[in-house]
């Protein structure tokens, strides 16, 4: 495919949702909406039928999905809150122009094809990622999703405007589906060629660090009486970073809260999370446990106290081999690599054969507005999943 | 004053915005419109006309205050995000509570004598501590009192209902005051005795520090291709309370905002706030100069920028030491005693003469909900405060 037809479409989707300082395209909000109006226009200039599943995820199909073992690509529209344009909707538009690469080469599917768009795969807006997903395969319980509710007090429901009632498992759908296949843009300068093919997810997860103190006037109390939370965090900080570098693992806090984070006052709390990522289990446990205890122990020190609650851990995701080294096989020996991201892809691999392509990221900047890859290496890409569906549907 | 008699008037105030987690009374706030609305009530009991003036600040007033040489005691009502209930009612019930006194010891006042509540002094609105008394008294630039908003977006002239063109200096109103006295609870275990004298207030001031790096995903950018702000902020923090410590000064930084504030993003930014204090000038530049040298320092290493900008600067206030002598030696030898603390009081020193005194503070704590003060020792004020009145006013 050439670059320029890459771009052509691309561009009707990139608008949407984009501001000074990157994509906010929350779940179900005004930009995230756009993006699902523009899939079903996509959907019916193919002359494909569009469907909301009973937990928010959309699907478009060629071919009649009740005849089984379908063939499914795709990824989700949200975003992280300043994040990129590429991180999800790359996986969107080039499933739909892989659909008419397959049309123009006069390859007609013999099994059915999909096209999916999840819904709140970054859990930017109820904190949970992959949230769609999960629900539909069973790694998440209804009742949780339906008493989530975002910042603002909105409830899933509400914001979706699906019955909560509905919400989880569809082993129907899942049996319907004989391999699921995720393009994505690359996330760490880890890939060197065009298109390469995923081979693990990284055993992965989030932890609330809550540092209890106690709140107190900052001019007026002596450095000797104070009990300060503020403290205990900076340490935990700088000691993930340092227990992740000696362990060749990913440590991040990038998110704080301070109570009542007012300029002349010591906080009475400070929360922050703590994203922990690692090659293997035993290293990620290892990493986690680190920095609790060095957390506790500093806490000892400031006259504070830190509770280290996991939020959400994700094993490692190990791909369909078979499936894997066929489409490496396929697409010529590209680079076959693993990622320290979360997927939809990652969640649909417990239950069906799963599969990732990635597309070169020249800057390795993710989820960011400098989220970035060519129009060449995208239409690569298209290509390649292209060939993918192709061998996949149309043998 | 029978303790009693001092709970009684105190217990008509202290609901006002209070909550399970301190009180929240923001400037022009429903609970601090509240908070106005009961002082015209004491003022009415005790037939005192009340004026706002072209700054915010209430006046209630016994005598005609153009007849100049006034006393006027008084504090403010606004409190910080999740603060105590003492810092600033205090000295307003207690001017009231003195007046009555005078009545009954049989004292008419020879000068006129006002209760004065001024307006944002602890800044948690509008950013700017000390915001009405510091424009009467001509120490902020009335242009940037009528640009400030509130994290709302809402503009001082809206909160108050005032004409930003009326900010500004009142030479008038302050010819007219003879003499201030601020009453105000104690905020660090420094005073022993129930009631002491202030002789001066520390120099100190508020640091912005904009950390800046590169924003990124937290599970996939390798450790040695971030640029993390968090890591610079973190560090800074736990600098920022060394050299407090090796210079008896106070640092705290109480206040941050990362962006995006995201679980599985590496910051683009993080801004800290630095509270600073010392007991003179050049111990309070060296501990800013040595935060921002080490800020920078490490900056340098993590890849990322920091950038320091002062938001608020005060120097030293000595009290008149004429009536600061005068005040202790009346009241008995009471203890004569710093404070780290910024005041209306400050601000009008600078004007005219002016005194504070201050309540015991038995656990030290300050702006959170623990703050406290014994009805015993805030009736002792008030009798403080009566003798004062009668000092300046009676004779």
């Amino acid at each position: 495919m050439k670059p320029e037809r890459f771009a052509s479409l691309w561009g009707t989707l990139a608008p949407i949702g984009r501001g000074a300082h990157g994509y906010h395209r929350f779940a179900w909000s005004p930009p995230e909406l756009a993006c699902r109006d523009w899939f079903a226009e996509q959907a019916a200039e193919r002359g494909m039928p569009v469907e909301t599943d009973r937990n928010g995820n959309l699907w478009a199909w060629l071919g009649d999905p009740g005849a089984g073992d379908a063939v499914v690509a795709g990824s989700h529209f949200d975003s992280v809150p300043g994040g990129g344009g590429y991180d999800g909707p790359l996986g969107i538009v080039s499933a739909f122009l892989a659909l008419d690469l397959l049309r123009e080469r006069g390859l007609t599917p013999a099994r059915p094809v999909g096209v999916a768009a999840f819904a709140e795969e970054e859990g930017s807006r109820f904190g949970i990622a992959c949230l769609g997903s999960r629900l539909m395969c069973g790694a998440l319980d209804p009742e949780r999703a339906a008493a989530l509710r975002d910042p603002d007090g909105v409830s899933l429901a509400e914001a979706s405007g699906l019955d909560p009632a509905g919400f989880g498992p569809d082993p129907q759908r899942l049996a319907g589906i004989g391999a699921f296949v995720e393009l994505h843009v690359e996330q760490g300068r880890a890939l060197t060629a065009p298109v390469g093919v995923a081979s693990a997810i990284w055993p992965h997860g989030r932890w609330r660090l809550e540092f209890a103190g106690e709140g107190n006037h900052a001019g007026t109390t002596l450095m000797a009486d104070r009990h300060d939370p503020m403290l205990t965090f900076a340490y935990t900080v700088l000691a993930a970073n340092k227990e992740a570098r000696l362990r060749g693992g990913h440590a991040t806090i990038g998110r704080v809260a301070a109570v009542p984070n007012a300029t002349n006052a010591i906080p009475a709390s400070v929360t922050g999370w703590l994203d922990a990522r690692a090659a293997d289990q035993s290293t990620l446990d290892g990493l986690v446990e680190a920095v609790t205890v060095r957390a506790t122990e500093r806490a000892g020190r400031d006259g504070t106290s830190v509770a280290v609650t996991a939020e959400s851990v994700s094993p490692v995701t190990g791909f369909d081999a078979a499936l894997r080294d066929r489409l490496a096989a396929l697409l010529g020996g590209v680079p076959v690599l693993p990622t320290g991201a979360g997927h939809d892809a990652g969640v649909l691999a417990t239950r069906v054969p799963t599969a990732m392509l990635f597309v070169r990221n020249p800057t390795g900047v993710s989820h960011a507005p400098g989220e970035y890859a060519t129009d060449e290496d995208c239409a690569a890409g298209v290509g390649a999943l292209a060939d993918v569906l192709a061998e996949l549907a149309c043998r």
